[in-house]
């Protein structure tokens, strides 16, 4: 039986909650499937900085690149909020994204059948709602060079931040995007600010240029502004988009509340080699944790997504998956995706039901 | 009687077309409050380019700067868009805008309760939306030095901005947010990604300073990806926004397709003194252009808007607004804001109706 290691980082909030849940549904597919698992439980964000005055510990960090793929729940918390820059659990998830090389967010937005009156959009606009963001995570404005504060010619205080991209952090996005869409249905939309922003028309000519290997995929540009409007009006209309980060921070919380269900939401962060990052797209929820009241399905499918992209394990992928939506076939609903007619249960239990399905 | 320039610049694409129907209600509504108007119009955008090969000739900023208010229709169109940077359309409005020193850019985005219906949003989530975006217009990351193309230190090519914002642009904003809010309900929204940038660190500093000039106000904090969220969530809960000028770009957009019906949405962009920008939020939607199809509403307020924020002519603005909502409730709607069992019109028929009423 094929054996991997599997970091997991519980966090902050309802972070512990969600990855205990999720850690039971990867153990029973894998076990169907063959596989086995070896754990590590690390801390990270919030629960790390309590713990080791630090939201990164370098134990954390060595034991995810050791390790084959690294799921986390969620980091954050009020009580962190006032912390200066490198004491915030922000602070660590970035430096996981950076020490791991993760440049490629997957960011999934997809409106499920059962779910469809839980988005805010009109049901005819949200039906058939499937779009990926590919979202670049390891540059531009979030890493970019200088940064921070002083104090312009005129002796006036500022702070400053640097939007920069070279040639090979735009191709190697380029091309997960493009292997994506062309896994999709062969449409990809770049978004960028080209109109104003030079960072920008760097990144459409490379985006361009690696375009020309892939000639089956449909390649079409949109300004960030126009993109944030249309994924009002009409987000059907996207397949696969890529654009960087700071716009994929904003597009794609904005296209995963289209959905109306983010506790539903996974995200895959994939670099050149080594272990991927895999989490929920929700935060950490402060004013719920504890109260096995967390919707833990997207902890769960992020664990699909750490079978399939980050071990290649398409069928114990698939199997939960599958669980998952017949768990909601049966009716079970968190509080954030109860309607009325379907049947409300809490973290736990959405979890054992999950289980019955695998 | 009281006497003003204005200078018009109606630009590209459906620009000319919205901008003689919003002179003849601007000059109706002045004539009967008793204010005279005094023309000059200038070319912008596409069309100064095709006349002068540049985008903002001297003569139109001069124009511009000497009158009491500008009302401009849209710039832009395809056949610019593979134009270099310095001789692009926007580029002409960017120069205007920092020209004029109009760093106060105001966009409401309304839900009339005639065009509810509009919205892509579920009736409920979308009836009685009423924000007001409060963008930096002059300042941070469109203006930002150094900016361009380069190599890093390993040689590769790089496109880079920066973001900086400085204390007087952050405070001067500002205070025209909590005026703006002050005005409304008293809640102001301040949007940043303070999590992650330093720029916004020192914006949500600044923010808090000028707060203590407006105990009254209720001041939140917001970060970015989340505010992209809230607006399709729950658009209701925002009464004022405040932001910078690339998410007050995002945001301003987002907001107005919230609204379903951006051919409706008016802009105002002010300075410290000299005279005011206003326009449609709208494109120059070369697709319709020269066809009579575009709705005028929204320059039409804008030109209200310019008679308020502008001129300080209240009655005058108080008059468009109305004439706009009765010619709505009679039930005229061009094609953009259309439904059955209301009356189809074309642009300069809409312009008439709207003249009965003034
Ligand atoms: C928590 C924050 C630093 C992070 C980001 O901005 O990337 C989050 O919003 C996300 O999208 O994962
Ligand atoms: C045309 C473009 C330069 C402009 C901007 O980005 O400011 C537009 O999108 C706007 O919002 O007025």
């Amino acid at each position: 039986s094929k054996r991997h290691t599997i970091t997991l980082l519980p966090g902050d909030g309802i972070g512990p909650e969600v990855i205990s849940v999720a850690r039971n549904v990867l153990n029973l597919a894998a076990s169907i499937e063959g596989i086995e698992f070896k754990y590590q439980e690390v801390p990270v964000g919030g629960a790390a900085l309590d713990l080791t005055g630090v939201p990164l510990p370098e134990e954390t960090l060595l034991a995810a690149k050791q390790s084959d793929a690294v799921l986390l729940g969620a980091i954050g918390g009020y009580k962190w909020d006032k912390n200066e820059k490198h004491l915030k659990p922000e602070t660590g998830l970035l430096k996981l994204r950076e020490g791991l090389k993760v440049f490629a967010n997957l960011r999934p937005a997809t409106v499920l059948p059962q779910l469809v009156d839980a988005s805010t959009l009109k049901r005819e606009v949200a039906e058939g709602v499937d779009l990926m963001v590919v979202r670049e995570l390891t540059g531009g404005i979030y890493f970019g060079k200088p940064r921070g504060f002083g104090t312009n010619e005129n002796g006036e205080e500022i702070g400053f931040n640097t939007e920069v991209y070279a040639t090979y952090e735009i191709d190697r996005i380029a091309r997960v995007a493009f292997e994506t869409a062309r896994k999709r249905k062969g449409k990809l939309c770049s978004v960028d600010k080209a109109n104003v922003l030079e960072a920008s028309m760097f990144w459409r000519k490379r985006i361009m240029a690696i375009a020309l290997e892939y000639p089956d995929v449909e390649l079409s540009h949109m300004y960030v502004d126009n993109a944030a409007m249309q994924l009002v009006r009409d987000p059907k209309q996207f397949d696969t988009i890529v654009t960087n980060n700071i716009f994929g921070d904003i597009l794609s919380d904005e296209a995963s509340m289209i959905t109306g269900s983010i506790g539903m939401l996974p995200s895959a962060s994939l670099g050149e080699s080594g272990p991927g990052l895999f989490e929920p797209i929700h935060g950490s929820a402060p004013d719920i944790a504890g109260q096995d009241k967390a919707n833990p399905l997207a902890t769960i499918l992020s664990a699909a997504m750490l079978l399939k992209y980050g071990l290649g394990e398409e069928n114990a992928a698939k199997r939960i998956e599958a669980a998952v939506l017949d768990t909601l076939n049966k009716g079970f609903r968190t509080g954030d995706i109860y309607s009325a007619g379907t049947k409300l249960v809490g973290c736990k239990e959405m979890g054992e039901e999950v289980l019955k399905s695998v």
